[in-house]
């Protein structure tokens, strides 16, 4: 049997559900969609394609959209028995629909639905058609996701104040389903990511009351949930957790069991906030953001190496062309999408996936060219959002730390380029594109008193931050002598405010391991991710500073529980333990080859296993001897 | 009470009900969306207003969209009681929507939805909120257009070949509902334009199985419906016509009892085909075309007056920027678009509306720049249509008749950059383009010898049609000699072959009236369609040719019931007897002011009615004397 696939115009799947999963933000009572260009998918395609069939064949079209099947000039409604051939037959389906994206799946022997249709939208080229693996049985409908469900029920049920508060045994992405001994009433569920938020019916994000019927919620996410004015012995309470089965191909056990338990809860974490997309959180903001994603490749790839949600998500943050807008709002967000296909490309090689997206990288540097300031600086207009990290930056004129992104992207370009056969004059001009800005940035921002790169020249003030000094370490924009001033003047400088951000520990951490500061590097992750264990989380946060009591860790942007408790950025300590101590490096992802550099000398023991292509990379170390095995893995989904 | 209405983003509400429109033709049992680039609306959108409130007041906004109310910093849900003020308030509301666009009702005293708001979609700046007469109570939704409803009864029922056929008193867009005697059983209904259609179960469009709760069928084009295998007796039918009620302001009455009876078909017929938007016909595409809007809006300014479906139509067609594709992929139905402008303003002036579509003008000339040829023709693609009318043109290269329609579309920019106050050098520039043309078009197309214009001179062919020369009079860009030369070589000239549509008879008649050839205009009128009437037709049909027999006379590309019989390119009668007999022509559409050129003398007496803005002008020969008057209309939707 064939192999057949529902098709849809290349993208709209990921658009139609990249609109759903942000819209989809609830905040104590109300919907709260994104703040940016939402984009629409196509409502009128056609899919074609020519066949040279050697007998008579039959086949059939599914679809919900409105159209029929033109089989050389005769036309045929969906669900139909249709026969052709032998010979030359040109086969093409015409679907157009309002609500969703038009897709069709075709069975039959010799006639069906993959990749190798071409679809068009009356509007640019014919490109090929767009499928999923999870989406392969003509009963499905594409827009609608059939999550995997697992049932949960509490592990702790305690009478307080007068109603029941139920604890499970770690977040979920769940339906609460409620069932009343006596009977359904009418009554509402508090839901909260820790106890007090639960407890705390007037600033709790979630409360719903269950659909009469079913007795089900919906879908959030919830540790605790709070009912009031009732007792433990009239209801019962499960949590049908929803998700996308992506499976871990990792492990990793070592000799210090906190570390152990960081990756545990780290990839727990991750786990929650991979979906159909990387998303930032679980409660809030329930959006895919770029810069967040960015992070999430470097993790998947040693955690899950599923190239699927890459390719999801950053067909999602891209968007239609023209690009009007940056991706988020978000200058530094629009750059991290084009380093996030070199992070893709650099783990899984994907040559079929960087031809597709390739000339929309071209058309977001063509928009960020539009940007520049007198100086060629990338800079932000009025509505664009500067965002680089929750700190205090000077922010006046173009950034120093976007450059250096936009560097790195053209340097991007040049490599995509050259892989995707584009002509050696335009390599070599993107190629010198990075060299010009690479310049301009040492002659504009570095300061050589201070043995670091300042936030802005504009204002004057010489600001110095710790995040362009970690891009000038991580991107090779310092040279050899620049990045050991960086450490002492800025790293190593207390003076200097500290990250407070698991999102930019990420950079700061693989800044330092990347400068050999290993020892450093373990003791900020056993600080820093251990202490947000010891105040109780199952799950990492969004953000957490060490210097804030336990009564006020749970609030932020001036809401009382408006801190994420499960948010992707946060899952790190797994690239930082399996890129820096395990060590493993991929070198050609094409050719599954890798190079180990392990700093496993911190740790008596480690056992783990990283995903490497197909191959599953078995690492021991047992204090003494490194030995590396591999394990061709099967391929359970293609 | 304030006039509140519901908002949505400027064209949105067109776009999506276009979309609805161009989706719903259906033929022999699978649905046929129109071939060409479908639009998406904006599924994310903030409307903002800022009050000076004197007083604390109360509103509440109305949505079925996901989002919330934001009043200075404060967010509030949908459907909940807000109160503000008094002083400065800051009131945004957030919405997105998946699957329609999203649309909001605000109702309050000080606080209320209607055109001052703006709209943003996060890619462009702020507009004025879009919003429709027909939508202003919070029980409404948008995405639904609630039609107006007449039951019709047939007036005839007869037993036919085992089944019944019964005929309606006229053709319709009707709802058939059928129910049994004997409780419902399922059976099919055969619906027909002509009775051969509805009798030919195997051709005819449109056959249905009634919902067997309801015993309603879909919407559609029936004048006709036979049932097979029942009796008389045993089933009742009723046709519910639904439509769009548009008054009819113009009456005409005269001693010509064939010319009365062509009005009134013609008036039946385009009301037929006036709905949300001006469609061809209503069995047969049910698509917007631009061409045939094009025509639509003359006819429109002489019988109902209505600027709203214009307006709609219009935004229709266009779309979104960027313009990648010709309009209805038809490099004239692109022109007709500019030019359709140009007599929307001219019947009613339309200030706002020119405002808020002129920078689309813009982009679309823009767009036609991109496709101009080594002589600065406009000339087509691959994969676009070079139309212009059913009929044998020599299509090789740039069209002259395409020329033509440009030239006046750089006139129509002239005149539109004037009246939204561009800078003069911009108009000058316009005019300037507009000159070059015309001259272009003489050397490369005027053939002194054959004293007409030849379609095209890449083929060497030197072919002549009737229809560059119908241009050239009708635009003036022939001058007083050319054009009696077009007469005598082309118009009266028997060789050229005839006009077989009724889409380019209005042109030509035009044309010929222009040149004062009113008893041909009149003799053609009563010729071409007095001989439909003659074959029986209730409504006018897109094509008629007196040398088909009658036995295919509803065949047309290559199918049996292929014909439309129901056109509304066929209703031009009425614009060439009240623009160029009775003579009504509004010269300055802001002013209501208008001139009477009568050429009533081919008539004993003409009593009629036509309307001027919100006058309603009388006007009475009685052979002897013109007579006229005006009456204040009341405007009964405003």
């Amino acid at each position: 049997m064939n192999k057949c696939y529902w098709i849809w115009y290349q993208g709209d799947f990921e658009l139609y559900h990249a609109m759903k999963q942000n819209f989809s933000r609830v905040e104590r009572g109300f919907g709260w969609p994104a703040f940016w260009k939402s984009e629409g998918f196509r409502n009128r395609v056609a899919f074609r394609k020519r066949y040279m069939l050697v007998e008579e064949t039959s086949f059939c079209v599914y679809s919900k959209a409105i159209g029929f099947v033109l089989v050389d000039d005769k036309k045929y409604p969906f669900g139909e028995k249709i026969s052709c051939g032998p010979g030359n037959v040109k086969i093409s389906v015409h679907a157009g629909c309002i609500e969703s994206f038009p897709s069709i799946y075709i069975k039959g022997n010799a006639v069906y639905s993959d990749s190798s249709w071409q679809v068009e939208d009356y509007a640019n080229p014919p490109v090929p058609a767009g499928y999923s693996r999870y989406f392969t049985d003509e009963k499905q409908e594409p827009s609608c996701w059939d999550y995997s469900e697992s049932v949960y029920l509490p592990v702790s049920v305690e009478e307080y104040d007068g109603g029941v508060l139920y604890e499970f045994e770690t977040e979920l992405t769940a339906v609460l389903e409620i069932a009343c001994k006596d009977g359904c009433r009418p009554f509402r569920v508090y839901c909260g990511e820790s106890r007090e938020e639960a407890l705390d019916q007037e600033h709790c994000y979630y409360s719903w009351i269950p659909n009469p019927r079913t007795g089900r919620c919906p879908r959030c996410a919830v540790r605790y949930a709070y009912i009031p004015d009732c007792h433990k012995a009239d209801i019962e309470v499960k949590a049908i957790h929803q998700y996308v089965d992506i499976p871990v191909r990792a492990r990793f056990s070592s000799s210090d069991e906190l570390i152990d338990r960081i990756w545990s809860v780290a990839a727990h974490t991750f786990r929650l906030c991979s979906g159909i997309f990387f998303i930032d959180g679980i409660k809030r903001d329930k959006w895919i953001w770029s810069g967040d994603a960015y992070q999430s490749f470097f993790v998947n790839q040693y955690l899950m190496a599923d190239e699927d949600i890459n390719r999801r998500t950053l067909l999602a943050l891209r968007g239609n062309d023209p690009m009007t807008t940056h991706i988020n709002t978000i200058l530094d967000y629009t750059l991290f999408w084009i380093l996030g296909i070199k992070a893709h490309c650099e783990a899984y090689s994907d040559q079929e996936f960087l031809h597709q997206i390739y000339p929309k990288m071209c058309t977001l540097m063509e928009f960020c060219e539009t940007q520049l300031d007198e100086n060629g600086f990338l800079a932000g207009r009025e509505g664009d959002w500067i965002y680089i990290d929750w700190a205090e930056l000077d922010k006046a004129g173009a950034l120093c730390a976007e450059q250096m992104l936009y560097a790195e992207c053209w340097r991007t370009m040049a490599m995509a380029g050259c892989m995707v056969g584009e002509t050696s004059k335009r390599c070599e001009a993107y190629q010198k594109r990075y060299e010009e800005l690479k310049k301009k940035i040492q002659t504009y921002y570095w300061d050589a008193d201070k043995g670091a790169y300042i936030d802005s020249f504009t204002s004057g003030k010489r600001h110095v931050t710790r995040h362009a000094n970690i891009f000038a370490i991580l991107f090779d924009l310092a040279d050899e002598r620049q990045k050991k001033q960086i450490v002492n003047q800025v790293l190593d400088n207390d003076a200097i405010p500290q990250i407070t951000t698991p999102y930019f520990k990420f950079f700061e951490l693989s800044a330092l391991a990347k400068m050999g500061r290993m020892e450093e590097v373990l003791s900020c992750i056993k600080d820093y991710w251990g202490g947000m264990l010891g105040r109780g989380a199952v799950t990492f946060w969004e953000e957490y500073d060490p210097n804030v009591s336990e009564e006020e860790q749970y609030d932020m942007y001036g809401d009382r529980f408006g801190k994420s408790l499960c948010h992707a950025w946060a899952a790190s300590p797994i690239y930082l333990l399996a890129r820096y101590f395990v060590g493993l490096e991929i070198t050609d992802p094409a050719k599954e080859e890798y190079e180990i550099h392990p700093h496993l000398e911190h740790f008596d023991r480690v056992d783990c296993i990283l995903p490497v292509g197909n191959k599953d990379i078995h690492i021991l170390w047992d204090g003494m001897e490194l030995k590396v095995t591999e394990d061709e893995k099967r391929d359970i989904l293609a």
